[in-house]
């Protein structure tokens, strides 16, 4: 194996503004089997220089002589190839528990959270990528970003229903996986983090039990994620504009 | 303990007809356990013949000397009471997961399926039942049962997304807590059998996984949920109608 772990992970025009939730869940994967690894920023535009992995979107990991993409079958190959590391998941029934809290992540909760961050996302690309932003979203959305924007409102009462069970579950319990954080509590994590990163928008007032277990996970693992800049830190040179 | 276990469980107006999503969370849960129950049939007004519970709503089970309500606090009983029987979570982390799952269905996944089955329930339901029933739902959804059977479409719409993380998820593993169903595949399947008992509708047209899934459940503990007739079988006295 390299000396070397690297991953492609997405940028904004601010190379500290690591906001993607899919790079997130690696990183965090990463850093829970205590696995070191140099991180790149990377453009959506920049597909030329992903392209060694066979497809288009980040996260890319090269760990040694293997090349992957895609954060689930990452993390399936980090516990399979890191088996003395903390576990991710918990064994077989944790696994299968995992991979619905994932989807779930992706489908539902993300889905949620971008139609809420959808503008301020694209404000801070990289211009370069902002064309490429625009034009992907708007198709898939069926909508202008600034069509988005004004029904901000809506989609903040949408929202809001999705984040209601998860922030009962964190009233009961410390961390989605147990004691500790595990892979569960690193998907729903890394969406925060990206509306952390990208959007000046408090999105967890009234979701206390959210907002304080999100605490917990910026603290987790040496600060990793409390490490990269909050939005108000990119945006404005980390002066808080009054 | 007493020779025999008892549930109060809720009834339609066919006494065969249980479709509660929260009394199949118990059932299963004991069915798991390997502990037979005599379930008595119970309607919504029957307030008095559960007031020993000290609170209005099934499930209600008495296990020996103990009453418990709320099925998740039955369920975490039935796992400290009877640690040598299968296990409900597969452990600390599954049991920290399974609480997601187990809010998940409650706050999301019931929610989206009661706005396409109300009025439907309305109609299975004793007519000692049915102006209670009236006057709470239409007080919590803030319209007439009759708007929501007008704004179906639409609520078809909005369960459709909330089933999508779920189909994804079946389509990878056979069941969602492991190699074999527990808790969580209980507390999701509830919901699938209070639409199979209370509807006709198939709601699960275009949802492949979660179908197949079903069917495995259905099948499950001897057949247990299968069993209890459908919609079809208390409505039209077991036949399909042209």
């Amino acid at each position: 194996m390299s000396a070397v772990r690297k991953m492609h992970d997405l940028a904004g025009a601010d190379e500290r503004a690591r906001f993607s939730p899919y790079c997130w869940r690696t990183r965090l994967a990463l850093a829970h089997k205590g696995l070191p690894v140099e991180t790149i920023p990377w453009r959506f535009t920049e597909k030329e220089a992903i392209a060694f992995s066979g497809q288009g979107f980040v996260p890319v990991l090269v760990d040694g002589e293997r090349c992957l993409s895609d954060s689930w079958t990452i993390a399936q190959y980090l516990e399979e190839t890191y088996p003395d590391a903390p576990s991710l998941f918990g064994g077989v029934s944790g696994l299968a528990m995992t991979r619905f809290i994932n989807q779930w992540a992706t489908d539902t909760l993300n889905l949620a959270l971008v139609r809420v961050l959808l503008p301020d996302i694209h404000a801070i690309l990289h211009p370069k990528d902002q064309h490429y932003f625009r034009t992907t979203r708007e198709k898939r959305f069926g909508m202008t970003i600034e069509a988005v924007r004004d029904a901000r409102e809506t989609n903040l009462t949408a929202m809001n229903a999705v984040l209601r069970p998860l922030n009962a579950t964190l009233t009961g319990q410390d961390f989605l996986s147990g004691t500790g954080p595990a892979y569960a509590d690193h998907v729903v994590f890394a969406s925060f983090q990206w509306a952390r990163v990208a959007s000046p928008l408090n999105i967890l007032d009234g979701f206390e039990a959210i907002a304080a277990w999100r605490e917990r996970l910026l603290d987790a693992y040496g600060g990793l994620a409390r490490a990269t800049p909050a939005h108000f830190e990119t945006v404005h040179g980390g002066q808080l504009t009054p």
